[in-house]
């Protein structure tokens, strides 16, 4: 049988993702030793990319081709304005974070830059490219969380948490969802289609790996 | 104090909304003695609309100013596709009309027409024109469900529970939100903000009559 | 060889572009007998149209997957805003119909319907749709002209001046290059867009046709 | 007579703008002492950013309130899709750039960035917010021209050509337009309208000024 569509873009990713699960955040989520002011700084920029990527969603649901995958859509923008966005605000209180100071949080140049360049996609990209830019995001977490997991578990609770978030076998079926919508949108596609398509999963991950980086060095704007 | 922007909407489009009490068909179902056959196609055609509907509330999650009203967005695309369109096809499956009929129902003029009038004003208006755009299907079906219900109730159960449908607090609920929605887009808006949403409201406010009597003469397409 | 993708959208309208050419409305240009009533009001309601199509290249070019393609819908859309539609004006002049009344002119239940569709279709469908789309109109356009050509030049001049400026050669071209890019879009594109592309090139083919009823009849909203 | 909205918003944007003014790319040009490499850099991503501009005026024009305002756009975007652009590869054939590998050069972070907040902010935001978003680019080269154009003439010729390319009275009337269009949407405005525009009005001179960053230290993509 020949390979799938995601697994293709997956190989041609593999450098980005291999520095992603090497990247020094990641890996002290999984020991449990990252210190608290960087994962405060990505709660707070999770946060404002959560709000974004809400809206990719949202035009994912709009623009769906048939009705399963508009309810699809509608549901994973419900799920994450609803829940996993509580989920953040919840984290963001044990870390004294007030809500109010959560919601005005301005957002970094990283975020900023990925979250145009998803929402860009999603409204002028063809709706194949719109769910090849929205797959690094899902796929990559599942994959760290699930890699996570493998280890043993940080002793800190809230890092113990993430990655019980991001290991959870639901996720995961979120996740494959969206890499089978990939592949049917991939499948017998024209070369212009395959390659616009993986262009936006390079950029998206991309951008993944460099907001770790972002987190890593609590990046700001320039004065 | 004065006059909410939506009464002076609700009041300039007073003779459609008039007309659409009067209506043949909203009489019909408010007396019990529609015929079953207007009835079926209304329920196909309505689905048909729904679909587009939420793409409607997509973008309206997609494009909404702050997260408060993204989630009321995304929570209302959700029930939509989700619930009402769940009670659509129960009602049509006591009609006799499959799932698969359902779905594979082609859209007749009027319904094509409104519909791509919303989602076009929604992809391409400000965003108060796509608030605007949108009240008068949710004000609109909550007022005339309130009316009849003042009524007897219908003989006819399916009529019966159009009536309660429509007639819901929690459906009168969600068209007050909509309202406040537009009331806070149009107060101290400029003339011409004012005028696009007055030409969105009036434009729906036509096509919502339109569709009462496109499900009246069971429109078609010309040969 | 093969059959373009554009012959086969061509084949199957061939009922409704049969219909056109038939329309009393195109018949009555062609023999020169087309009462002046029906021709201003056709004048005024393709100037609206005409507004609205140029949206439609502007989102074309907003959305090309190049350069060139971009800079071709960039000169069609200030082709169409800038030269046509002064030859509208120009027309509408020599009917009595001052600028201030042709920019104040509603559409009608038509020209918003096929509209609608044209930039709901543009906005947030695939780019092949957008094209497919909006081919009805300059292809059909040009293939009208060239067939009233054929037969004798209509001696009003009115209506001679019609005929000469959908004949014109430069005008096939445009309508030729459209054509191209649509049958290279549809080239080796999977069933999904194909069908996607044959429905929208089919709704706006029955939107041309119905543009001529609306004309023939003088379409008026309901009062 | 108060202060127009675009004056406010230069003012609030006066520590960027000076720093533009002050940046050692700027000065070059004007010293005519900026390095051949930089330079090189600098006319390979502003084709880049020019390509995005064109769908910026495009989205505008699609989305314009009337027909004045989407003429004024369609000669926007064809004078820069056709004229600027050429004018560009002129300029980069001179620097022995092939129009290929013009076309072939990849978008560096900061022009990708800058370039997806336009395009999405002209996609999903508001008319007003986008014509914000628009303006420091044209305005911001205007006013760097004008200043320029007030030192001696630079010995480099295609540094001489630069600064007359931007320092002419064409483009200012161009750049004068656009704040003459921003001031007419800003005016009457609803706070949460002024926000949005002061935010990108703000956030693409943060932009303009990282983009004079981007090209003085050659930036690339991390490996």
């Amino acid at each position: 049988m020949s390979e799938h569509f995601s697994d293709r873009l997956r190989r041609t990713a593999e450098p980005i993702w291999k520095a992603q699960h090497a990247h020094p955040f990641v890996r002290g989520v999984g020991q449990g030793n990252l210190d608290r002011e960087r994962f405060e700084y990505w709660v707070r920029q999770d946060y404002c990319f959560l709000v974004e990527y809400c809206r990719l969603f949202a035009l994912a649901a709009a623009r769906s081709p048939d009705l399963p995958t508009l309810t699809r859509f509608a549901e994973l923008l419900r799920a994450t304005a609803v829940t996993e966005m509580s989920l953040h605000r919840e984290l963001a209180a044990g870390l004294g974070i007030s809500e109010a100071e959560l919601e005005g949080e301005p957002m970094a140049p990283t975020t900023q830059a990925y979250t145009d360049f998803l929402v860009r996609t999603a409204a002028t990209g063809d709706f194949a490219e719109l769910c090849a830019a929205l797959l690094p995001c899902m796929w990559g977490f599942s994959e760290i969380g699930l890699q996570l997991a493998l280890g043993p578990r940080p002793a800190d609770t809230r890092l113990a948490a993430w990655v019980d978030a991001y290991a959870d076998p639901d996720f995961a079926a979120l996740a494959d969802w969206c890499r089978g919508l990939v592949d049917r949108l991939g499948a017998n596609a024209p070369p212009a289609t395959l390659q616009a398509m993986e262009a936006a999963f390079m950029t998206s991950s991309r951008y993944e790996l460099a907001f770790w980086g972002m987190a890593w060095r609590m990046e700001r704007w320039p004065a």
